[in-house]
């Protein structure tokens, strides 16, 4: 029985799937505090320079550098104290500072006209209204020159970038408060199979029966991407119209859609049939593995994807094809994981044509480290996930890796 | 002037803070949706073997492996198909599956008895009842046997394990829908400095002002932590007794504080008056560059983190000293940033016991990765967080690092 046709390669699988995705997100404008990880959807501008002044980026006091020049332990040079400026003072409390004076100033505060270079309080000592420096300071030293980070009407965020930490207090020393980011991308989840019960329920008499937990998986790693708001739909047995009916107002509710089980080519797999019946494939099989019955299509004018009941063959799906997929289609570079170098201690198989993802341990060896593939190969091996550090990637024109190869380990779980 | 002691060194000042970081969080039972980033607070057993019995990989036929000896294209193997097996099925439902037998089995589904292989579709051709098998299959081929993946009993989730999507989907495979969790740990922040005006309100005339913006950052930092939940407390101007009674608050409601700006030594910094007065130093000034100035302190039985108000400071401090910290203090292991190793293309200097955080950007050039140090060093300059990819680590006891040399750079936005 011949029940798959060509089964796509990742890169020709992303290409036609990004075409696909056609998602648009309204923009909204949200309060700073709650924009961590969202989408910038506007270019945001400098409205004034930064630094908005020339100021002191130290303790200490501002002087002309050249009156400092020479200046040792053995020649101290003596500065007059005229004042002191504080953060929140303007530069013109102090008028110009004449040569033979100095201005006592704190990190922040705009610098008095006539000063060209802070002395750090380290550098000099102080009596009756004087300070005495012990080294020279060259001009401009321990000052922030006005515009020198960014200009007035320069984009300081582009659109498009996620926003980070870093990000949201950019925006906020321009004074803003808010910001246009595109609302989070809604995906809903649903998972298929009369086998599977929900945890915490108790099991039916007769039956064998699988807890539903894959959607742990799924709806958490996409929850992983801040940008992210999945919605779980619960189970639905191996039940046609029901599907229909879910699938329905999934696709009304939300940008995009996932089936978890039910994927494969069985008579029993009322999802491939769904996509035939109402919707079209863009995706149909793909070669990873393990997950190559992931697929996707377009079901009720929104994207489905189509994800295997086995936990690895799910992660392997999200983390190679979707979120990179939903990255790219959104114009975002999609994410990468921390890695190491390893040596690899076995050989791994590839079958040529298909992209692997091996998890594997690592272990430490002499100031070495080594690769070890998990023994159990499984695609529905909780453990080949929970007992690794991370994974290798065998690409498709491959036959394997030797052992003792290095290779990059991508990591999961902390080693 | 001399204002500072010896400054303590980032490992030494780690090890005091751990030893004076005493958290301690009620445990809680969450609900499994809402455990993903939260900390486990109690070893998790399996309940069942996983799989809870020998069980098909694929979707086929169940036959005995010895049946299929000498199986080919050229000399096909018939065996008589005797029933259908789903995942729901008892495996009661087929009899002994005999020599000559076969039996239609779904993935997930559990091995009729007598069985001990499965072969795929695609390796058969069915007609009359009957299947032909091309190939010979091993024993255990494409089965996975019961407590291969866990076995009831054994540990499936340790304690002080972050929750990722693979250990929530572990636990949910186990039956249950609730985990024993950590609550998230309290964090108070507040901001200090008299020059300080809150983004989105209006400038005091006559006055320098500076936007709080830091305080985003540090929030944010924290909050990408999944098990910290942080509250800002505002802007207090340079007022002790404000300042006291909002530290007296922030101490009663979270398990830790972070005060930001005024760490440093002029007279206009009371934080550190507070800490004199009626509480007592950990840490007073950290040999790294940017944030010397990162204290920490025990202040109404609490600890107290200071960081400076310059963001290239604050961002150094939670970096490489506070977020490391706080997982040390919790057993667990310090999160770690993806990275990628290139050659540095221009000097850095350090002073020698001082270690350095250098931004850089990374240029590809040839095939190769270089790494430029970022022009503008300042410790209040947002562009060398947003401009940048990366950073580079100069320890303690290097004067720097030549150009060409090897460095790694740990990211901190996408390449």
């Amino acid at each position: 029985m011949r029940l798959w046709g060509r089964l796509l390669r990742l890169h020709e699988a992303i290409g036609r799937t990004i075409d696909n995705l056609r998602i648009s997100l309204e923009v909204v404008e949200e309060d700073l505090w709650r924009c961590r990880g969202l989408i910038v959807a506007e270019d945001v501008y400098a409205v004034n320079d930064m630094p908005p002044y020339d100021r002191s980026t130290v303790d200490g006091y501002a002087v002309r550098a050249e009156d400092t020049y020479g200046a040792s332990p053995y020649n101290p040079i003596r500065l007059k104290i005229i004042g002191t400026i504080y953060p929140w003072d303007e530069p013109s409390k102090i008028g110009t500072l004449g040569s033979g004076e100095a201005v006592e100033i704190h990190t922040g505060a705009p610098m008095p006209r006539g000063a060209n270079a802070v002395i750090m309080y380290e550098d000099v000592s102080v009596s009756n209204g004087f300070i005495e420096v012990y080294r020279p300071v060259s001009p401009w030293e321990n000052v922030s020159k006005k515009g020198e980070d960014y200009r007035r009407g320069e984009v300081i965020v582009k659109r498009g970038t996620i926003l980070r930490p870093w990000h949201l207090a950019l925006i906020a020393s321009q004074g803003m408060s808010k910001a246009k980011v595109y609302r989070r991308l809604r995906i809903g989840i649903v998972s298929v199979g009369s086998e599977l019960i929900k945890p915490g329920s108790a099991a039916g008499k007769g039956r064998a029966f699988t807890y539903a937990s894959t959607e742990y998986l799924v709806k958490a790693m996409l929850e992983e991407q801040g940008f992210i708001e999945a919605k779980y739909y619960g189970i639905v047995a191996d039940d046609y119209k029901t599907l229909e009916s879910i699938t329905e107002t999934m696709a009304k509710e939300n940008d995009l859609m996932i089936t978890i089980a039910g994927t494969s080519v069985s008579k029993i797999d009322i999802v491939p049939k769904l996509v035939e019946d109402i919707g079209k494939w863009i995706v149909r099989g793909l070669a990873i593995r393990p997950g190559r019955t992931t697929s996707m299509g377009i079901v009720y004018d929104k994207p489905l994807f189509l994800v295997s009941g086995n936990i690895v063959a799910a992660w392997a799906a999200l983390e190679s094809y979707i979120i990179p997929s939903i990255y790219m289609a959104l114009g975002l570079k999609p994410p990468s994981r921390p890695s190491v170098d390893a040596i690899l201690l076995r050989r791994v198989a590839n079958p040529v044509g298909f992209r692997s993802f091996v998890r594997v341990r690592i272990i430490r060896r002499d100031g070495e480290l080594y690769a070890e593939p998990y023994a159990l190969r499984g695609s529905n091996i909780y453990s080949s996930l929970v007992k690794t550090h991370g994974y290798i990637v065998i690409e498709e024109d491959r036959e394997g890796i030797e052992e003792g190869e290095r290779v990059r380990v991508y990591l999961h779980n902390p080693i």
